[in-house]
């Protein structure tokens, strides 16, 4: 097993990629003997770099995580964790991303169980060209788990506002403000279900072609 | 109209947004008497603070571009300028990204004629929920272009590798280098139409979920 981060956390970056500066890889121990590999870019680069020069052998399996927050909804847009697993599979590799249902406190081992889980079925499996799976798991003790639910991305998305302050040169400055809200309910959701006390398992794409669309739009007068 | 811009170049920066820093506006004299507003941060930081923060009033209509290089294929993951768009209407506004297919000498009128024709279509007819436009247009005078063309996301893909070199210290440094390769010769494509002279419109979708795969997974035994 190889472990490749970014060497701070490196939240809301997406599918950013590092493509006009060095990228430089710093070796650091870490518990029961494994060498962790820091790299000073974007998750997704951490990838690249890891599958494309350093690594020996290409992995048989890319886990992304355990992001510390749910990567749900909306959320995955915007997710590091999850383009990191997307990276891998455009790369050819079976991929998971994980994530876990809270910002603090986090019950690392109900998560961990279930990425070992996920990843075995994964290696014993494989995984349908282009789709990857993105794994969120409730902030709760294993026993309190109550399934497991394969889920679609739900619409639910943060209620977005910039605070507007002053610096001390009296200049104004914006900063992200606003909160999670919960507003699409329906039980075949990933936000709901973890909502719910399930883990959810979504199988994402990264082909982003609305296919159901493609008659309707030949049908306008774009010539 | 209005214009809000990265103040610097963002390339492959993708759906990554500011959260933990100000962001800050400066305001810019273009040409024809328009003011741009400079945005210290992403293309998607550009849109969000416009919509939510700057403007008095909400867009009708997004238009993201116009970049300098296709945005087809495999690199419309990490595109900043699809990632606006995307933005634009993660937010509820009707959104187009237009680029054009070459990396100099743009021939800009060109794409500025099929950026106006489809805004005035988008604005006619609207735009389904969750559904943007992907637009390239090919580097070629107008009268060359040889149609428009209804187009799924293709395939093709970098051929990506890094280079490693040694810095003034003697320490490795890993610079992203490879070239992109046509692969997918599919003639439904983005990057095929593109290819072949024809202005590519692919209805893009930001609900990630595989959903002809449900049901499959539904079958593995996750809990």
């Amino acid at each position: 097993m190889s472990v490749f981060a970014p060497d701070v956390e490196r939240s809301a970056v997406g599918h950013a990629i590092t493509t006009k500066t060095p990228l430089r890889v710093s070796e650091i121990a870490l518990e029961g003997g494994l060498v962790g590999h820091a790299v000073n870019g974007t998750p997704a680069d951490s990838v690249k770099l890891a599958v494309l020069a350093i690594l020996r052998e290409r992995p048989d399996l890319v886990v992304s995580g355990i992001n510390l927050g749910p990567n749900t909804a909306t959320n995955i847009i915007y997710s590091g964790t999850v383009s990191a697993a997307t990276e891998a599979r455009i790369l050819g590799i079976p991929s998971i991303a994980i994530s876990i249902g809270a910002f603090k406190e986090p019950i690392w081992q109900t998560a961990a169980t279930f990425s070992r889980r996920l990843a075995e079925q994964v290696l014993a499996r494989g995984l349908p060209p282009k789709v990857l799976l993105n794994v969120n798991v409730p902030n709760l003790p294993l026993a309190e788990i109550k399934g497991v639910r394969v889920t679609r991305q739900g619409d639910s998305a943060y209620e977005e506002r910039f605070d507007v302050r002053s610096d001390p040169h009296s200049l104004p400055y914006y900063m992200k403000a606003g909160s999670y809200r919960m507003s699409d309910f329906d039980e075949g959701t990933d936000a709901f279900a973890l909502d719910q006390g399930f883990v959810s398992v979504t199988p994402l794409c990264f082909d982003l072609t609305a296919y159901g669309r493609l008659e309707e739009f030949s049908r306008w007068d774009l010539s």
